[in-house]
Order: structure tokens, then C-alpha cells, then sequence
């Protein structure tokens, strides 16, 4: 299958909610959607752990795919995160997204109980032939509770023909090494760990997953083009210039930084659902003196 | 708060399927319930990690949770597992089960994004603060991704009024000297993992929260007995012939083993929901043999 | 081979250094000794973690082994920790241990290099077939570095004649469980992680080897005794009083601790050598206000 | 303190033993220098964890260190690591290589009883004050037992005058970064784990403490100069072409795959000290292709 050109920054959405939580803003969604293709993002990924998809009933889930894609409307391509704990709604999601113009889907292998790699090498391959789309694999166990190691998502790879890429979140730079040796150079990997943006490039990675362009999409795509210039030193300093951001964004989480950062810079898109809280006081001083550097 | 005299084995229920995996089986459900209370259980838990509470719709938990209340029909006490990601459907879920008869819920804080302490407490509160039942605090991060230390459990026990019983399933037997050294004797606490029963119930736990006695309850309250008994040899005799089979349904998954265990010994529930896959026939040999030598 | 019977409280002994910490004290070391065997230990280990036997120079290693085994003088057996980095100087002590008429030695594979399962049989069956003591092969990575896995002890006990006996200190109650079942009750096991005094003991441990008899030897005695009375309700209680004790003797460091402990009740043995410290005034007013309760 | 300019490729050395282990070939010691130097390294590092210095005798040691240094006569700065158990033997070992002519030491934090934060800044100021060489202060969990947070590290290069250097091997290149923001970049930093070679370079690592270039010299120093030339496109490709060769180094064990290699490249060195044995026969085929792909 060939794969649509997805790489560079992909930007990852939020999902606004109304100040009680319990509805959603797609206003909102839109006006976030369109500041991040004028800061250049060369994908828009919804419904990703930044998108709280996880926090969503289905009714809300396909409103809020369905709405993206429409309102990105090509101007760059769509991958919607269809992860689900059963195959069947995985399935469900996956079939929806199509129908409604993704360019791609992203899969996540949510668990309760762990999974053995037989089971989600099937879960991959039911998704995958439930649908034309090309899938990102993604692996982050720290929400997902399942580490896939490089060996069983190579063997997925080349087991299920529309998986074509894969977005590696574990934090272990040496996994991307592995991926390219083992994998011969073949597979196009991604990187979903903020802190490691620099290292992923220099490792070979094609694109950087990532909600921090809600925030600072200059500094993201110039550390990209740095790296497609050749230019380490450059790179380096738009690196170390962006990472006290990109730290405190991860360790902060991502839906209740994001939403915070993007309202001190003009975009209310309410808090996270509880029990994920909205940022503390305290945190809010800090990312507003973090931004105050940046922009 | 006065606890109900929630001790001993604590039986939890599987939920069966039809064969597709689609439908609810209610009659397999409340046969299963039958033989639990007639092996001696001192108590249900229905829609536990073992029942598949987290890969069930709304409408299914509810139909699951309100046909075992009544079923149970006070025989003994039921305890309905609610957890869900968001607050909100957590106390939705938390009423729903008082409302029908629920003697007590169990709340493990399921998370995607990971919760601080102060959100975690929140989470408690909020569910507490919505129902007059009883709660038991579930710690199980090999399932929730949370991992609550014995502070956070006894801050909890100490400032939610409802939250009266804990469940440690972390495997670690001094997180129990911990709860009864710093908690001065005064929290009730339960074992969730199969094979600490023995030094779960030497360390002072009240109950053990577990599938087993699908299965096998007889030996299940056999070991409770010695333990009331005051018997050490013949508790770990006993907890020693049932250990093999408490390893394998805790390694295998539970809902997958227990599933298993119940069609070998005349009760089919079907299998569990993809991606969790059913037991393979290695597997189901192995079991058959375990279960061989003790029934 | 067949093992001297080693049971009960095997009590370690600290290595008393002069205020400087340069040499050593001989005659504290044997009024330690005698203190260990008139509270009724049943059999005395020097060398070990407490013993501070990494620490020595090979000279000062000899004098301690040499005077220690003569002083208990077969009152209780002798087992003396042989552990050194490389296996000549572990044979070496071996038999030095055997030629001045210790009972048994103990064995840690210390490592700096990780070793591999073949290294560290090979290494116990060196020092197996330069002696003709029973080892007591010992496993606590904690100190050591390198985790042996039951099996890995398993095929050690049934490959070196003369390992026979082992001692877990990982502190994972479940090692004792499968040494039991995977060695099919043939495997006299022995407990080295003080706060699993009571559950080592439920799950069949034979001993339980500790430097707490240094200061509080009634206590460990009685808890030992109750168990063999197959009194539960005693043992949980007796273990409960001690607890404190052994967690605090654990987290700060047996060297510094026992010795801090010793000196408090009236016998001086020095400090710790450099760069572990003596204990901090602060946790000296706890362990004196811990052994007040007790003492 | 200023420090001698060590940067680019620091190479450490193996020590030669005869066939039976018991002695030291400095005839071969020799010639693994000349082979270093001639390949272009900066720096040369005797008694490392490559030079098995955990493994010898106080009189070897101080043989192989008066050797080294001797031998290197000025050509490149010689580092000595003076590591051991106890601050009084470190602080021997420190004087000894100061007085010998070595231009720095190198201290690893090696414990058995797990030290404090406070001890261990202790241990390095007892041996910062000893001598008026600038000293590498050393992070290598794996090997010692001891993690150091950046946090720690700062603290002691900001408290101990001679500590200049920062020596990083946890393979987490986050500490990198961390140590780059938080020390304000006034620290430098050197990489000691081969798989992190261009990601350490990429993160501004000064340089690369390894043994690889007893085998491939060239390739490692080529990686240097393209970093050094922003040359990020064939860094990369230098990278990936070694990285086969530098996983394999370490995960076989340093002085058993670099004597390995050296055997097969005409030096003979002999083999590492038992328990840790001499590569395997097909681990040999191994890095025998390895190495053909390579040279």
C-alpha cells in the first residue's frame, strides 16, 4: 500500500468542552484546527491522548471525527486516532473515519487486561482489513499499559499490509535504532516523545507527532527544517530553546497544558474532563513564564 | 460509615457472552452467581476486572448490573465493581448500582492520562460524596496504570467518610504490613492477588477478592477456615495444593481461564471480548490437568 | 551431601572497627558473638552484608573468619560468607574457611560485569569442588547486582553437589512459593529480607537469617517458635511488634544501624568504614525510641 | 580548576592477562596503547570497567596505572580511574595516579550497601581534596549499583572544585539534556554508552569515553570530525554503520568482546578474569562478521 506523504510535524488537537465538561465546543475545534495549519503543521492528527478521545462516548467520539475532517478539509492530511479497547469498536471507529475522508488512522492497542503479541498482531489485522486507509501503529505504554517491542511491531508491519507507520512514544531512543537496523531501513518512524524531538531527527525519524504546535508551531518546524538543512548546530539551539516547554507540557499532561497555554494565548477550549484536572495556579505562572520566552 | 460485614472469599463474577461475543447471556450469568453462593462464597462482586466491566456499553453494564444485584438477592452481600474513566460516569454508574440494591461498589481509578494524588483523592470524593454505600478503594496498577501508595489510600480512607475497605492488588505483601502499621489496625483490608492468599491472610486480611471460586471454592474456603482456625500447617497445605491453578487463571488472564474453567465444568459463558482472545487449546489442557487434581 | 542442621535464627555479625575505622576489634567482636549465641541464635554468620566482608582487605578478611569461627567454637554451627569478585579469591576463601573448621559457607555471586546464567553455575561449582563444606548459595541483587531467577537456583542446587541450601533476600514472597513447587519440597530455603519474617515463614522457610538477634534476639526467637507451634495469631502479633524495627534496620543500612544499635546498648563496635557513615543523630533518637518499646 | 581540554574520542584500555588469568602482560598493555593512539584517540582511560579494575589486587592495580601512564608519556592525556568500595582505597589510588603523572582521574561511586545522596558527595569531596587533579565524576547504574540525578551530580561539580567533568552511561539521554539546562551549559559532558554515540554528540556531549576504539578507531573518530563539521546527514550514516558493532560490545560484556576482537586483530591479550568468561564460540563468529563488514 503506498503511503500518503505524512511527515514533518504532525499536530496533534484538543478536544474542547463547555466550562461544565459535558459538551463539546466544535467552534472551537475549528478555530484550533485552523491556527494550527497557518502555523504549518503538515498533518493534523484528532482524537489522539492530546484529543482525550479515550474520555469521549461514541455519539461525542464521531461528532468530533467527523467534524475534523471536514473542517481540515484536505488542506493537509487526516489521521484519526480509532483506538478502542475492543476490536469491535476499533473497528466501528476505523470504518467511520474513512467514510468520512481520513487520510489515515491511528491505532493505539488500549488494554485493561495485557495482550499477548498474538492478540494484538490480531487486533492489528482486524482493523487493518476492515478498511483501505494506511495505518499508524502507535506504541506508548505509559497510557496504553502495553509496550510492543520492535521485533512484534516489525512482525506486524509485515504481516498487515495497510500498517505502514509507525509512531514510537516510549521515551527509548535506541527503539528508533532498532527499528532501522532490523527493519532495514524500510519502515517510516515517528516520533510521539516531545523530549526527544532533536534525538528522533538525528535519528532518522520522518515526522514528529506532537500538540505542541498548538503553541509554538514556528520553533517546531524550524527545529524541522534545521534538521532537513543538515544543520545540527542550529538544530541543537532550536532544541535546547524549546525543550523547557516541551518538558513541562509532557509532565504536566497534555489535554489540561494544552488547554491551559491555549487559552492565555486567545483560544478557550474549556479544561479536561475530570477526574483530569484543569492546570493548578501555580503550573499556569509557570507555562506563562515558559511562553513568555518563546513567543 | 458501619461496614457490612464484607470478609472472607469474596467471589467475583465473569460476564458471559454469546458466541459472536455481541450479547449479554443473563440465564449462564445468574447460573454462575448460583453456583458461587452454593460453594460458599461470602460475598459477589459482579463487573469486576474479572466480569469485563471496562470493555462493556453503558447500556450492557447497567443490564449486568442490575440483573446480579437482584439475582444475589441479598443471599449475600454484592458489591458492584464502577470504576470508569471519567467521574462522572463513575457516579452515574456508583448511583445506578445503589439505586438497584448494591450493598457496596469497589472503585479502582482507571486512568488514560495519569492522575496526580490530588486527583485521585478528588475522584474518590466526587463518588463518595454522590452515594450512602459503602466504597472499596481498588489499588491495582497492573490493570489501572494508578498506582496508589499507602499514604494516598490511608489520606483517602481518612477523608472520604464511604471509603471503608481497601483492595491491594499490587502483589507486594508489604504494602499490608504498611496499610496495618501506619493505618494503626484500623482499615479493613483485602487481598486481590491469587497467589498471596496465604501471607495476605497471615498478614491480617480480612477477605481475598478473587475468581477462584468459580472454580474452586471449596478449597478456597478451606484455607479461609484454617487461617479462622488459627492453623498454620494445614493453611499452607492448603494454600500450597491450590497454588499451581491460582498461578495459571492469574497468568492467563482471568477472564480468559475462568471462562475456560466454567465451560470444562458444565457452564458455558462463552469467550472473552477480542481483542482479549480465548484460552488456547495448549492452555485449556493445562488447565484441565490443574483442575483435574483438585476436583 | 548431607547439611548440618541449619534452622531457626541464623544470626549475622557486624565487624567492629577502632574510631578511625582502620583496624579491627577483636575482642568487641567476640563479646557480639557471645551476645548473639546467649540470646539464643541457631547459628552465627560473619562476613556477610553486615559483616561489612566487601569492605576488608583479604588480611583483615582471614583475621576476621579465623577468630570468629574460633570463638563460637561449635557452640552453634559457623557459616562464613566466602562471596568475592573473582572466583580464585572466592576459593581461596573457602577454604581457608574449611581449613580453620567453618560449618558451612555462604556464597553471593557479587559481580561488577553482569554475569550470565553459565557464569554464575560456573562459578558456584568452582567453589563447590575446591571444598567440602555445604554451600548456602545466596541471591539479593539488591547488594549483588545480578538476580538469579528460581530456575537458575534450581539447576545450581541439582548441578553443585554441596549447594545446599539457599537464602532469597530479594524480598518477593512468591520466589519461596516457586522454589517450593518448582523443587518439589526438595529445597531447604531460607529467608534473608527481615520484614518478610512472617510470610517466609508461613510460605516454609527453614530459617531465617538476620542481623537483628544483635539487638532485639528474644523477639525474633519467640516470633521463630510460635511458628513451630503453629500458633498464627502469636506469630502475626510478635511480627507486628518487631516490624518497625526491621524496617528501620533495613532502610537505613544493617552496618550503620546494628552498630548504632549495639552501641546504645552497651557494647561498641565502631562505625561503618567510608564511605558508608555512621547513623545521623536524627535516626539514632528513632532507633533508640524503637528499641525502647521493645527492649 | 581548569581542566586539561579532553574531548572527541577517549579510549579505553583492556588489561592483558596471561593464559591462566594470574598475570598482568604490560608487553601487550603496551601495544593496545600504541594501537589506540595511532588510531587518533584523545584521550586514553586505563582501569576502567573495560580495564577489569574492579578485578585486581591493590599491587596489580598500581602496576597496571604506573604502566599506563608511562606508557601513554604525554602523547594524549592519560584518565585514571581510581573507583573503589572504600574512600580510604580511592583516595590511595588517587595520589597514587597523581604522583605517577596521570593528567585526571576518573570516579565511579562503587558501592555494596546502597549510599546516600550525602555520602556520596562526602566520597567525592574526601578524594577532590586529596589531590590537584581534575577528576570525571562517573554515572554508570549498571555496573555500580548507585544512580546519581542530575540533580546530585550538579550539586557535587558545583561543591567539589576539581570534579570538571560529568561522565554519563545510564544510556538515558534525557540526563543529558536535564544536565545541559540545569547546569546552564557549564558543564561538560561525555558520553559512555556506545549505542548513545550520535544522539550524546547531537545533545553536545564533548566527548566519547569507549572502548571500540581497540577495534575500529577509525570509524569512531570519523563520527567525531563529521559532528564536529555539522555534518549531521553523514554522522548519521557513520553512526549506523558502527552501531551493529557497538551493540554488540556491549552487550556481550566489554573485556571479553574487545579481548575477543583484539585476538582476532593480531594483539593477544588474553581473556577477562573468571567468573566473567572469554566470549563464546559463536558469539566470536559473530562479531567475527561484524568486524569483517567493518575493517
Amino acid at each position: 500500500m503506498s503511503t500518503p506523504s505524512i511527515h514533518g510535524i504532525i499536530g496533534y488537537t484538543i478536544t474542547p468542552f463547555t466550562s461544565n465538561g459535558e459538551d463539546i465546543e466544535l467552534d472551537a475545534l475549528g478555530r484550533s484546527i485552523d491556527r494550527l495549519i497557518s502555523g504549518g503543521v503538515h498533518a493534523i492528527a484528532p482524537l489522539g491522548s492530546t484529543g482525550e478521545g479515550a474520555y469521549l462516548s461514541d455519539t461525542e467520539w464521531d461528532q468530533v471525527a467527523e467534524f475534523s475532517i471536514s473542517h481540515v478539509a484536505k488542506r493537509v492530511p487526516t489521521i484519526v486516532s480509532v483506538s478502542d479497547l475492543t476490536s469491535a469498536n476499533a473497528v466501528r471507529r476505523a470504518r467511520f473515519a474513512e467514510a468520512h475522508g481520513a487520510d489515515a488512522v491511528m491505532v493505539l492497542p488500549s488494554s485493561y487486561w495485557k495482550l499477548s503479541e498474538q492478540e494484538i498482531l490480531q487486533h492489528y489485522q482486524t482493523i487493518g482489513d476492515s478498511i483501505s486507509l494506511p495505518i499508524m501503529l502507535y506504541n506508548n505504554p505509559a497510557v496504553s499499559g502495553t509496550d510492543m517491542p520492535v521485533e512484534l511491531i516489525l512482525r506486524i508491519f509485515d504481516t498487515v499490509e495497510n500498517v505502514t507507520m509507525v509512531k514510537e512514544s516510549t521515551g527509548d531512543i535506541q527503539r528508533m535504532h532498532k527499528m532501522h537496523l532490523l527493519g532495514e531501513g524500510r519502515v517510516p518512524f515517528y516520533n510521539g516523545c516531545n523530549p526527544l524531538a532533536l534525538e528522533a531527527f538525528a535519528a532518522g525519524a520522518v515526522g514528529w507527532c506532537t500538540a505542541a504546535p498548538n503553541l509554538i508551531a514556528d520553533l517546531n518546524g524550524a527545529l524541522y527544517r534545521a534538521i532537513l538543512d543538515n544543520e545540527l548546530g542550529s538544530a541543537r539551539e532550536l532544541f535546547y530553546k524549546q525543550l523547557p516547554l516541551l518538558d513541562f507540557i509532557l509532565k504536566g499532561g497534555l489535554p489540561a497544558t494544552i488547554k491551559a497555554g491555549l487559552r492565555m494565548t486567545g483560544l478557550e477550549a474549556g479544561d479536561p474532563r475530570l477526574p483530569v484536572s484543569a492546570l493548578s495556579e501555580d503550573a499556569c505562572l509557570e507555562l506563562r513564564a515558559l511562553l513568555a520566552k518563546l513567543l
